[in-house]
């Protein structure tokens, strides 16, 4: 460690995403990427911005994207908060809602940034098991904590916890911020956002990567009560003015407006995942219920990390977790029936079928 | 305040950035964006990427535009790192490098964020007062400290420190970080960037939001001792790990590669704030020296409120600093020329000449 850092940044320990590859000929199913291109009319908006205003900052409150949210989700501006992808939100809640010194709760099998958050921020967590079928229990989080946070549906499991669990946890536990990360909610579940109105302790955040195909565009957002949302407000307003470009404003605006292109790929990937689902089925695979763009997937004889070596011989990428309880599952995201059959192929000459 | 706020909430006190207004109409010389467009080849870089490749995340690292930035300035690629505006490296420089307890030092007057950063990560700060003619003097910064950082040139003055003044305060500051934050540098500066293989505390901070012309974009970098860089990289990879999007990566880039551009911008404003400066004299101003792409200046019998109130009446809209020391004065972008005729025509009207 060098004199010259803050003390926290020696124990830090950042977050690993997965593999970008910089060679395009890699079927890439590792990192839940729509497999289908953004909205031509998202294109559109954004070409149309590429000129000389680009000298100009961009408007730093994003008046008009958080307008077009809250108006999708019929909701008022100010309840509504945008950030550089949904990564740099959830920094921004966990600085500005998580630090009461008592323990975030969060799941044992989970998305992997939220421990880094809690170090960055000095914020103590517990991780609450998920049940033998990988379940959230709602019942399991009622101790003392300093705010839940859980994808919805988790990641990497892709199971779904209903809306009237969530209600009810948001019934017990009226003290604390209760975060639900809906980054795949656009897959098969049922949006908490119905729920802001009711509970001024929710927070709902989504982003324009999955659902929207704009994981290279990074944008990100949080729904909930005007007082969170002022909260995060203070905290981006205090860390970056204008943490969105032009063209990730005109292009995340264009996206949303844009409701018959995103139900069709949505619907795309749903059917194309049950057909995968039902494949790995037949080929050995226990295959967890998902309602996001990928499946989580255990085989009944061969190890998972032999598979997904396998598979990468063959220029297929899978994301495989060297943890605890989920170090026998590979997690595969959904990709055109094109990747998904190279995938098959690929699984049937390592079974030697 | 929300009992659902982290305890820090409560008491920051948000940067205001300067009013970036929704209509076209105005003569916008407040927030020294450069009167030019971006490079046609950064706009065409850019429009390449529009596409179905923005369902892929960007690459976390920017390898591709880190190497680009440590080719033009000759150093290691682990020697730059790159985040979204200057604003978004500044947050993290505080966080990653000058938490100590001990006061970070940086000018009076000064740029305004500052203290913002200082506030949310708890460092304490002292502002040293500048000289009479408003510039910094190094022998006031050899203190007890926690690090220092002042733009070169300062803003909003626009006067310079020469090189070998941040040589000198280097050579009795060693033991903290120092940061040198080049915003306006392109513009008639030196960079401290020739320096940082000579001292291990010394970063260098820059932005693509003036000299480049793509304040709309939000692309910012920081340069210096492989270490400093860790230090970034860990916070960077503890916040988001994707900041910057794939339009900007490739944008950012292909500006940077473009020097002949550069450079016929950067001649043009230093050429049309001579001309300016000169203008103003005429009228009654007194002009600090700049090194920038604004002018700072008091009027020797008119009120700086007055004149700002006036030409914001005609649509020139300029930047007035309600803070002491400085009340007096206005601070006006450089823009084209005929914008400057705007203004000086504006001038002459409110002076009834």
């Amino acid at each position: 460690m060098s004199r010259y850092w803050s003390p926290i940044v020696k124990d830090l320990q950042p977050y690993v995403p997965g593999e970008q590859p910089k060679l395009n000929k890699l079927t890439k199913l590792n990192t839940n990427e729509n497999p289908y291109g953004p909205s031509p009319k998202a294109l559109a908006a954004m070409r149309e911005v590429l000129g000389d205003g680009l000298r100009l900052y961009p408007d730093p409150n994003a008046d008009s994207l958080r307008g077009c949210i809250a108006e999708y989700y019929q909701l008022d501006a100010d309840q509504v908060f945008v950030g550089n992808g949904s990564d740099e939100v959830l920094a921004h809640v966990f600085h500005a809602l998580f630090q009461h010194g008592k323990p975030l709760l969060f799941p044992d099998i989970t998305y992997s940034f939220y421990p880094v958050y809690c170090k960055l921020y000095g914020i103590p967590c517990e991780a609450i098991p998920l049940d033998e079928d990988f379940a959230i229990q709602v019942a399991d989080y009622t101790g003392i904590n300093g705010g839940i946070i859980f994808p919805n549906p988790n990641a990497p499991t892709g199971r779904l916890l209903a809306l009237a669990d969530i209600r009810r946890l948001l019934e017990v536990n009226n003290e604390t911020v209760v975060v639900i990360d809906e980054a795949y909610v656009d897959f098969g579940g049922e949006s908490a956002v119905t729920l802001v109105n009711d509970y001024p302790n929710l927070l709902v955040i989504q982003t324009l990567s999955k659902s929207r195909s704009l994981a290279g565009l990074r944008v990100g957002l949080a729904v909930g009560h005007r007082e969170l949302i002022e909260a995060l407000e203070r905290v981006k307003n205090s860390f970056n003015s204008y943490p969105l470009d032009r063209v990730a404003l005109a292009g995340a605006e264009a996206a949303i407006r844009d409701e018959a292109y995103f139900r069709e790929c949505c619907d795309r990937v749903i059917a194309d995942r049950e057909q995968l689902r039902s494949e790995l089925n037949t080929r050995g695979f226990d295959v967890l219920p998902s309602a996001a763009n990928f499946l989580f997937c255990e085989h009944r004889s061969e190890a998972a990390a032999d598979i997904a070596a396998a598979l990468r011989a063959d220029g297929v990428i899978v994301r495989h977790f060297n943890q605890r309880r989920i170090d026998n599952f590979l997690r595969i995201t959904v990709g055109t029936v094109e990747q998904n059959q190279l995938l098959l192929e690929s699984l049937d000459r390592f079974f030697g079928a």
